[in-house]
């Protein structure tokens, strides 16, 4: 086994910091140290394999995205990025952890899903991986399923109020699937939008002659996701299942939440870094030579991006700081323009709904404390602890104290990051959302499990670094 | 120096926990390790002075009461606990820290005040220790006193809107005052009671032959808290001043305080045990052999005991899980009742008002932990996490890290604690308020910056011990 | 033409009271004179046929019950009061216009049921009648016949977010048929409880073996109700619809409506006497001799009747007072215990769902009166005058003024009213949901369009009497 | 005695409209008949005196305007229009009643100052007028003048939170007037700004060498309106005291209505013309060759004008259509420029507080119904109707039936009033404040206790023709 030493750095946790040097034994943290790689008269520096200096640098536990969608098959389409390549970016970016979505579509079976998506993940993955159970139709053997599941360590369970036909579940299904979530503990997520409102509005839309990505955003009004959310919240509230609301977009809807926990309830809710640097104001106004006005079509995802003019983002912003909003994930589900996104060309409701982020979402919330939008802390807590915490993955991760996994990203606030696809672009995409971004700050080493897999910002890992998480419940309930 | 290694234990921190060593090497953190005692081969063990066997029990970080008045004088009288006897209860009960309320009356001077306070707590606390400055008629040199406190590490100032002639500032006053922290960065504290309201109610009462104890809650009605904490949160959104409300007890004030966090201001609120735990009903219908139905005059403290009836003790625990009560201190404020409270006999408003809890808050709260109302880590972060962050102490306080002081209580979840001023009774008063309380739970053993001061339950540490706490800005502020 | 001189009453309209003389010439109210039967030395009181002599009482606008199901086919079965019988217990009951529900069930056609519904009042009615038109499956022949019934004065619609298969509309039914609302300016109307909710619940009680009516109330819980009064809303927001919630039972639906009218919607409710007076526990307790505890299926309604621990009843009544609630109707759908409710022996959930009070509202609301609850102008206002603004009916009903119809009701406020099977009683039901209540006031005269219909508590009308109303748009948005 | 009979107009009223003619025999209404002048034969028109033609036109109760300061002492002057000025300008813009604040300064006794009151009214006033009484210091014998005054028809008490020294009361004195109030029925009226915060802001601002009357608007910040808003509501609620908010300006402050009527609270608030059509902007970039930058002065009033940017124009509103504000008066409190407003020039704290707007009230409001913000009724019910109920003045004033005082005006939806100091200006001011303002509408005839005082747009009235209103208790409440 091999040791490793993390010197010099500044220690970042959920509540503060704190100057301290790191043991990494193995797989494991050893031991965390006050500086000086010296302990009683024993000299530790001189006994490790590898000294990493982080002197100037923030020494960070590696982050958690609990929302990503590798490789899934949606719209007729597979997202772009596979286990491999989309773990790959999310390591370089800083991320160490994912928690991913098993789909089951209508009339599949929940348990041959979750061993289908077992395969696809083994021996392919740069980083820990975690499942989430997406549950469609919720069939009696999904809720036995789900006690199956949790056993398994898939602990948590995404439910859609959009997507006919596709995702959608009835509100009685949600019901029963709630229920069960409250007795055996799960968290219930949510996908909350109104599909029934919003398939009638794209209708409506397209009749009219209204076939631009634009009209993507138009026909998801906050309404939509205001009122499913809030629906969501008293299925909740029936059943005292947990609640965890996926990438939030509206300030609405926040207020929802905000208004739930106020009285005590378990709901929590997850936004992502879209929602808070864009707008629908932009996609309204993309062109570009290649695409015309089908270049908006890059930022297509549901949630959508919301209006500036109404206040979204900078809601959202307010909403991590008073913690109306718990934690940051990407929802990464990277399609390409040419040959996926481009199937919506002439009818938006064809493009395959997605952004790809999960190399860049470090980054993009550490430009929150840059901005003085969150404090230091708060930054881990959102990428880190609070996932953790959330998915019953705290302790081994989302964490920098012994015993934890050896999973540390030395971030360098000095160092400097420009997005783009043929800049610091891994992931298996064709363009990048994020082109253009300037950051103030560089990922510069990241290990996992006790591995240093990206130095010198270069990638140092394998496919099949990565093992199953076999996850435990929440630890973030009230 | 010496050195301590506390093994076996469970560390509780206020995201979760962990299974660690701790090495404090003189009085300092050296460093948190996994358990077993040895590192790279290391024997830790062997090489220290006292190793103290934390096996099944709870390692935490030292409580830390934020608001406690040590020999204060109120009322015509004095506070009954000196910082002497005072802090050595509190070392005893598992707290490592307080800090205390210098005071200003009108026309005093604000450092010469300060000075006194120096003079009173130096070389007698058994732990550190340091203070807030009491505001009461903001004098022009209040003002710069201000700033010149922020620099000597008195970084929150408290004002009154009650007792008038006494404490009370007027609006213009605060204003002021707060104006004066959002420049310099101190936290304002607020005692939120409407003074001239309560004034004519208790004139009313009096004049009305009610003078028995239990008219102290009566004409201090919760309208009255809702009112002067609503105030204090305009001229906070006003002046931008970061606002802590002290002793919380209403719900109606939470919901205040939820409001403006909701709107994202930096507004908080502490309550205590006795809003948590006891009753006006309580107070009501006390009666003694001793003293009749002044018995009530035990629990008379400002903000009084609210009705149980209209479930604001519910609601407050509610609130401690929602965060929007941030923290629990005691406002230990101890008067016997010979001699002290009896200055009320025939008129309850000549009754000095405090209660003693000093000693008892960490075992208090655990209860939470027993019951189920509170998890392990939050129990942490509501009595040490929080208050080290609010007021500017975290990392040297408030956190079990590297470098931070060794203040460390191991606390045994099997042990028990019976209250009770014949049995594990310190505090200076000829009664207790929590006479009879049972305690699921025991502080096992304090560490204050590296000497174990409490053991077997016994006291091992001198007057003295305690230093004086340089406080920085607060850590808390969103 | 017959002419009627009503003199020496205490005219009662909504913004206060005055004592004036009638004066009602052929159909239509001719004149609002100073008591004395003399104008400008002319002798009215000789010049009329009739002269009805109101000393001492309360002359008041007839009332107007906007909620009514005659022999509505319901749950395989049809509700007892005909057109015939139902009028004439209204009626008596001191209520001169109703507005009943033409019934679309699923593809059907929207046009010819509104014409079976005219077939089956023409003739029939005691009282004048309007219709508003209930929308199931929301075709696309629906949306072009909302504007004809507009033009024909039906001038609002009824969607259900319950009964699946019966009534139930989906969310982008509903929005379609409010976005034409918002076109031709009707009034949408909602029954709001989450029916795939209760489904569920009320399958799963079934199968638990719970088949009492009491669990009838048991599997529509608050929460059913508040989601779906808030996705109405939602829905209302994004089409600028004004909405109009039926039998509002529920303070969290309330608390909805009160919100959105808080924001500036045309968001309006109406509650029924049975939410204001009776309770999910008395339903509980019903038990007989006869029924066993079958009897709770007298009070089987949707909404069902809540719980008065929960203070729901309480609510309702501020509600009054605060005009959360606008006005009150008594979804009128009476079936009786032999051969309609006995349906349900064994599973409640085949109970045919509804009360019977149309004789009665105007004497239960009376009551509120009496008891301090509201005012007497605000009863005119919630049983007449609003109802009349609301849907279009407004000074040709509702208010005594000159042109207005000659719809009179003369309340003896020294009377008394005994309710129950064998007293008062005129509907076609075999048993009384309000036996046994006794009401301090007394329906004396009832005039429709000039004619006296009841004196002396006897019925002086036939049926015919009553035309069919041709509606304007509403009267009372905002 | 001399009878009048108004033909062929539209007869407004708070709930709706009717075609009818009015008949006014003396002083009071004797009857509303249908139009055609005859009644059973009887030929009407041949019968009166006087017959005014309102074919075309609006026939509304006469106005009435709650809250008036004629030749009020303030700020080291008089307000500049006498009752006899002030209520001729009045009459002529169709209010037929005011009610005007008797002034009690501290140490002076309220009843001395109620008799002060009456001889200063007696004999000049042009129209009916009523008094509240304003109390400053709360002496006992104020409590007790309380009782007397409402016997003597003076039912409403106005308390100041601001100006200290000429109005202020402190929190315990308006507690004991409300105590009192919630005894005798009182309506307990209030100028909710916070005046301690306001003197500190604007010694502040003087100091630092602001003087210009913007800086009247930037030193009462809307937090100091919502704060003393959400204080008197909570001493109404301690109380049981009906409260009633005089010239609310800030939308937070209407909230803080909303939210306590919601509760079920009687409180009420008024809002005036100048909150809905002017803003702080505009105050801010006034500027005239006379004046300079102190033109601003024309517009100083408090509440101050709000910011148009924050949305408190379009918020007030909006709560005119909710009812969250009920009634609109003028705060009629006239200066003129020259020799008055002047006072203040350099220091913008002695410019007389007031703006000027007796005359304009009706026309003003008339302008919300032309352009779509309220409906016909709803002008009725916010210039007269609900003035007459919260104050006692309805049966006799604020409605249109028979015993009521003959108080009607005729208003021209096609007529134009253009409003300027050469235009139609009647009040002793040098300037208008509405200058420039073109109305639609035209106040065409006005009759005052079966009087006609105004007729094409002449006045034809006398000082004198006024008499005191003993009014009763409040008719309002819920």
């Amino acid at each position: 086994m091999t040791t490793t030493l993390i010197t010099g750095g500044t220690v970042v946790n959920a509540t503060g910091t704190g100057q301290a040097d790191i043991l990494i034994d193995g797989e494991t943290i050893a031991a965390v140290l006050a500086p000086g790689s010296t302990l009683l008269g024993h000299d530790l520096a001189s006994s490790v394999d590898t000294v990493v200096d982080a002197a100037g640098k923030y020494v960070i536990p590696g982050g958690i995205d609990a929302h990503t969608h590798m490789q899934m098959p949606f719209g007729g389409t597979e997202a772009s990025d596979t286990f491999e390549t989309g773990t790959r970016a999310a390591a370089i970016g800083g991320t160490t952890s994912i928690v991913d979505f098993i789909v089951q579509y209508p009339d599949q079976n929940v348990l041959d899903q979750y061993h289908a998506w077992h395969e696809k993940a083994a021996g392919n993955c740069a980083i820990d991986y975690g499942f989430h159970q997406i549950l469609s139709d919720v069939q009696d053997s999904s809720l036995t399923a789900m006690d199956e599941l949790v056993a398994e360590g898939v602990t948590s369970f995404k439910l859609f109020m959009a997507y006919k036909g596709v995702f959608l579940s009835d509100d009685g299904q949600i019901l029963r699937a709630f229920q069960r979530g409250a007795e055996n503990g799960a968290v219930m997520m949510m996908h909350a939008e109104n599909g029934a409102m919003i398939d009638v509005l794209v209708k409506q839309a397209l009749d009219a002659g209204h076939t631009s990505p634009y009209w993507h955003g138009m026909t998801r009004p906050w309404q939509a996701e205001e009122e499913a959310t809030h629906r969501a919240i008293m299925i909740a509230d029936l059943t005292g299942a947990p609640l965890y609301v996926v990438h939030v977009s509206a300030k609405q809807a926040v207020d929802q939440i905000a208004a739930a926990r106020d009285r005590g309830m378990n709901v929590f809710g997850e936004t992502c870094p879209q929602y808070l640097y864009l707008s629908l104001e932009e996609q309204l106004g993309a062109s570009s030579d290649e695409w015309g006005d089908f270049e908006g079509a890059k930022w297509v995802c549901s949630t959508p991006l919301r209006s500036r003019a109404e206040g979204h983002q900078h809601h959202m912003w307010q909403s991590l700081r008073t913690n109306d909003i718990q934690m940051v994930s990407t929802d990464h589900c990277p399609f390409c323009m040419k040959g996926q996104k481009d199937l919506g060309l002439g009818d938006f409701s064809k493009i395959p709904n997605g952004i790809g982020s999960v190399e860049h979402r470090v980054d993009l919330m550490y430009q929150g404390v840059v901005t003085g939008k969150i404090s230091l802390p708060r930054w881990v807590e959102l990428i880190s602890t609070t996932p953790a915490r959330m998915f019953g993955l705290y302790g081994r991760k989302g964490v920098i104290q012994p015993g934890a996994d050896g999973d540390v990203v030395v971030y360098d606030p000095n160092g400097h990051t420009s997005i783009g696809v043929n800049k610091t672009h891994h992931m298996n995409m064709d363009y990048s959302a994020w082109e253009g971004f300037e950051i103030d700050g560089h990922v510069d080493t990241v290990i996992s499990r006790g591995r240093v897999i990206v130095d010198d910002g270069g990638y140092r890992g394998r496919a099949g670094d990565g093992q199953f998480l076999k996850r435990g419940l929440s630890q973030y309930l009230i």
